[in-house]
């Protein structure tokens, strides 16, 4: 069967060359005889990808030495426990800016274990806008300020990041991190699970302020230990090898399409060509305040809900996959991640008028 | 070039018909035009193969209603912490038996959180026997009592479990899991990371007897949260849906060869070749009692050291890869986990032989 378009939000689409690399040496990786997923972590030929990959990524994102880059396990979730655990000290306070499902949830995470300030919370509009910076309740002794630069749910993306200064910049970059440039000397820790752009399920990225790291206590499990996890180059315990090799051909894969510049420019192209489609039509509706609009996640309505079903299942005959919206908002989302081509996206609006004329 | 042995200890080598499978269909799987990395865990064939998966490892194991079973990520070095957090209460002891690195990484873990009660620690032994059961030092009021059924680094196996009732049994099996039949209704917690038997890392097994779920503290973070993770079926958050997606592949592999009691009577035969060579060698020794040797790691040393990296470069220029021994206990060890075939065994011992014809 021909390769489908795949707009799911995570996982998601993996760049075919990656994929086509990824099979040629499933069972024999570097000509060695061996897979990749059956190499020793602590052996040559993976420690040189490690180090290959963190040299890449900190290339692609202008990464400086003032900070560590971290490959974990466990997803965004485990960063919404460890970062609070090991960042603020017992009793002190949090700010958290909600624009969103993942931001309410990394906020209800951090409520269990530190004070929680909500900065704002966007629910009042419908997480269509961001609450205004005047209107911000910040905390002046909080340990950190988090937000979550693009809502996957919602379709709200912030770029630039927020003008705060009063603790350093926490950021939830699962969708955003390789989608576009970032001034990563602004942020104290970022961190991103990969199966949005940076790779299969399986690997977290994190990036952190090295003097953050001072922060973390003693006697902190080693799971949550970015101190320890950092000194060891991620290799405190087995990573998830494969995974990681993935990403890492992402990585370079990213670096062929022009870098972050390069993957900026083609997003924003393939997202204003969807927007604009859909602000051009009364049978489509996108509802968020254009500045705030995402680049990676579409979320959309049919003026006629009776149509979903329809819209769903004749898309999918046309191998246009995943384009149901969250169960918590409803209606249709398309995402368009790094590895979604221009043509899946023409392939996208094609069938979205099409469908129009038809109903 | 054609494939190795590999006597990697984990990361560690798959069944070769699992690796062709997962080639076979890396770009399309099940004809649909996507990879399985691709898509998303919340799909139907996703969720499909998670309950299949489940149910292929129930029916291995004959593991009953009375435990649910978890698939997750953050290896065993997460559930050393997770343990403690969430089955004993602030302020409750532990006991931890010690009968080689893992058991005193795991007990230094729980140390971070919980009172500690080394139970016995075999140093004193070199970790080449078990303390015997009458000098153990159990806790009445211990919250469960922990071990490590195969200590990789010391080749050191307990099987069958010890004999203990007063708290319940929660066991690394890392290195055990399908590799012979296990009493898992003596256990209150099994936990195994997958890159010994199970698959490749990234994913790691629990099997949790379900009223210990009930010790779970409300406010305990999702990432830890063994009662909500298997209300949610493991889908919590995304999984490493790649990883257990071999898995499951292993465990039908598994089935395929006679299941749990076939691979026990092979790798009891694959074991006893080579410690029947060494024990009849004076060249090769291991130290490990001949009750407490493992089936899975076998640590051996050469009596000239001097001529350790001979054997390693020779081995390796065989095809016999990963014979190192661990840099804490130096020497070799040859791990012949499930997915090594007799012939890996049969080169290995003959390599053995030659090396110490030609030295």
């Amino acid at each position: 069967m021909d390769r489908i378009f795949n707009f799911s939000a995570g996982p998601a689409n993996l760049p075919l060359a990656v994929l086509e690399q990824a099979r040629e040496e499933l069972l024999s990786w570097q000509g060695r005889g061996l897979s990749v997923m059956e190499d020793s972590h602590r052996g040559r030929q993976f420690i040189e990808l490690a180090e290959q990959s963190e040299r890449d990524l900190r290339e692609l994102l202008g990464i400086s030495d003032e900070y560590a880059v971290l490959f974990m396990q466990g997803g965004a979730t485990l960063q919404f426990a460890m970062i609070p655990m090991t960042l603020a000290r017992e009793g002190q306070g949090v700010d958290y800016l909600i624009t969103g499902h993942w931001g309410r949830k990394a906020s209800s995470e951090a409520a269990k274990l530190r004070p929680l300030r909500v900065v704002a919370d966007g629910e009042a509009l419908q997480y269509r806008s961001v609450p205004a910076r005047g209107e911000w309740a910040l905390g002046g002794d909080a340990a950190y300020f988090h937000y979550t630069a693009n809502e996957t749910l919602h379709g709200l993306e912030i770029d630039p990041p927020p003008d705060v200064d009063h603790a350093p910049l926490v950021c939830d970059m699962s969708s955003t991190l390789l989608s576009r440039p970032i001034p990563v000397d602004r942020f104290g820790l970022i961190y991103a699970c990969a199966q949005k752009n940076l790779g299969p399920a399986g690997v977290t990225v994190v990036i952190v302020r090295r003097d953050l790291l001072e922060r973390v206590p003693e006697d902190t499990p080693l799971a949550f230990n970015y101190r320890r996890i950092a000194a060891a180059g991620s290799m405190l315990n087995t990573p998830a090898t494969f995974s990681w090799y993935v990403a890492s051909l992402v990585f370079r894969w990213v670096a062929g399409q022009g870098g972050v510049a390069g993957m900026a420019e083609r997003n924003r192209r393939k997202a204003m060509r969807v927007y604009d489609y859909i602000d051009g039509s009364d049978f489509y509706a996108n509802h968020v305040a254009p500045e705030w609009r995402s680049w990676m996640n579409v979320p959309f309505t049919l003026a006629d809900p009776e149509l979903n079903g329809a819209f769903l299942e004749d898309s999918e005959a046309q191998g246009l996959y995943g384009l149901k919206g969250h169960r918590a908002v409803g209606g249709m989302r398309a995402s368009i991640y790094n590895a979604m081509p221009e043509e899946g996206v023409e392939a996208l609006v094609g069938f979205m008028e099409e469908f129009e004329r038809k109903a």
